[in-house]
């Protein structure tokens, strides 16, 4: 059993901060969801000045056995890695996300079905060429498992070692939103049915037909599945099993993390399985057209910054929703105080 | 009555738009409001390469007579220049979030109970110190109203001159959650006991009490009120009444408008009923925690960007927003196609 560990937030700062927060030139409580953040982001970093420091966002990239036998997704496998140049190359919506927003781009292949030329944007961390077939047999072996959750925690490590503090994470996989959904299943007792959606395009009838394809999947492995890291084994991805990885180390390294939309919040799941603090490590950037990551976000009690169907991962609802994050942080400091400002109270 | 040209936005570029959208290399649909949002700007500006030229808020300050023989605020009259003098020396949240999202941001005394020295960053244009108290008599006179009209309208008219395309609105003014109510339940035909709320801050007895107070005051001048300008006039303040010409201005001149939350979005329904197509050429960008907001939005069919529980006024929420109105025009910009990139299609 993979573990990590994660301390709890600090709970000693936080009456000085709500006192911060309250000082500041503004009705108690008028700035809503940016005075929780700042409340948790001074909790995490356990000062009254929070710095968000070379913000990050890892995209994983990888590719699904599953997509070669049944028809999960309206798009060729050959996208994922077509997609990963068009991130190399700087043409993707996370980049133009990232580049508005100052925010530093890792794309890591974890498991794409091709070769990648060299390239100093692109992390190699290739576990193998693509998941095995769910339908079949485990996406990947248990040592598979622990080498993809060891490679993100070594990538996200070097980042802090190079000054991040507030990272965010995506991916892209044709086919991932079925292994999300499946960990959807698995970790919040949810029927796959409702954890099934149209991904990147599927309509009415090919949902149903994911429905049972995902049932047969579940049928298949549910008995054998004893704990988090058999799950993640068992449903895959490698793209989607390094960020767990990533994030649990994120968290023990008392890092801020960004949560994008539904294949990222599936990691969370199985991360949280694993040592449920990082869940206050966690900012949930948005809620996303994709069906079911709504439960998923109930099931974490987790109220998300935005909800403007958002439904394209790479990290995407991260990085359009880090410049609110920012300005939780920024008035926390930067804001005059009731008395520096010679301002009546209430 | 006060008249403004305002143009329809253009429905000719419409469907190029939506094509330069739907080859980008993402699920056609997948950045939800982004492409709501990459199509409007796209038809205010009837081109498909809009660009947000150095975007500003302008932040009106009034005062209002009501407050001075009724309890309608827990703040004392003098935190609206007290404020004012906070926005001058960058202390407030809206400089905060201006300063963070490269935003211009302008003050105007619209009518403050106070005399400011002369300074270079703020636009003095009161009217009078303070409205009239509404619970006796109108507001303002018809005259003034016009006035305020005029000078909101001069003031837009200068910062397009300087090479401003995209504008947003901000308020403060003690007491003006009052005025909004009235003007909410006049133009949107709601009891205002529904239009009432906090403010910045009463308790649920002070609620009952304001709309008491606020019930009388329509009953006094309902059978008086022919047209928008006498609602404006009668319920003003000054910073509304300006905000609004000012609005007016914004869409005849084809600029986006960024709209804030409860008194902003009273100032564009008494815009809207003095010309409809203002509407196309607005973005909003929260529904605010004051109660009655929402149901403003409903009135006007909009959908706004964020709802994080913002009820500070000054603009906040339009820059807090603001980074995700540029996401949309980037990704319209800077995103590759799939042909340019060379991604397989659904």
């Amino acid at each position: 059993m993979y573990s990590t560990s994660i301390l709890p937030v600090s709970a000693t700062i936080k009456k000085a901060l709500q006192e911060k927060i309250d000082f500041k030139t503004k009705p108690i409580g008028s700035l809503g969801a940016l005075e929780t953040i700042a409340l948790q982001v001074g909790q995490i970093q356990n000062t009254l000045t929070p710095i968000l420091k070379k913000p990050s966002i890892v995209v994983f990239a990888g590719d699904h056995g599953i997509v070669k036998s049944k028809s999960v997704s309206p798009y060729p496998q050959e996208v994922t890695q077509q997609m990963v140049l068009n991130f190399l190359n700087n043409g993707a919506a996370i980049n133009v996300f990232c580049n508005q927003n100052n925010i530093d781009l890792t794309i890591v292949d974890a498991g794409v079905n091709a070769d990648f030329k060299e390239n100093e944007n692109l992390i190699h961390a290739k576990i193998a060429k693509g998941t095995k077939d769910y339908s079949i047999t485990q996406a990947m072996t248990t040592n598979d498992c622990l080498l993809a959750l060891n490679k993100g925690k070594q990538i996200v490590a070097k980042l802090f070692k190079e000054g991040t503090n507030t990272i965010g994470f995506g991916e892209m996989g044709i086919g991932n939103t079925s292994s999300a959904a499946l960990l959807m299943s698995y970790f919040t007792y949810t029927p796959i049915e409702d954890c099934v959606g149209k991904g990147t395009g599927l309509n009415d009838d090919g949902v149903t037909k994911k429905g049972q394809i995902l049932r047969g999947v579940l049928d298949l492995h549910e008995k054998n599945i004893k704990n988090p890291m058999d799950a993640l084994a068992t449903f895959g991805g490698f793209e989607i099993v390094m960020m767990c990885g990533a994030m649990l180390e994120a968290a023990s390294l008392k890092m801020t993390i960004l949560i994008d939309g539904f294949i990222v919040t599936a990691a969370l799941l199985a991360a949280q399985a694993i040592n449920k603090n990082i869940v206050d490590y966690c900012l949930f950037c948005h809620t996303s057209g994709e069906q079911g990551h709504e439960q998923m976000l109930s099931f974490l009690n987790a109220k998300p910054l935005l909800n403007i169907g958002l439904r394209l991962g790479e990290g995407t609802g991260s990085a359009i929703a880090f410049p609110i994050v920012q300005a939780a942080v920024n008035f926390l400091n930067e804001m005059a105080t009731f008395k520096s400002a010679n301002v009546s109270e209430a």
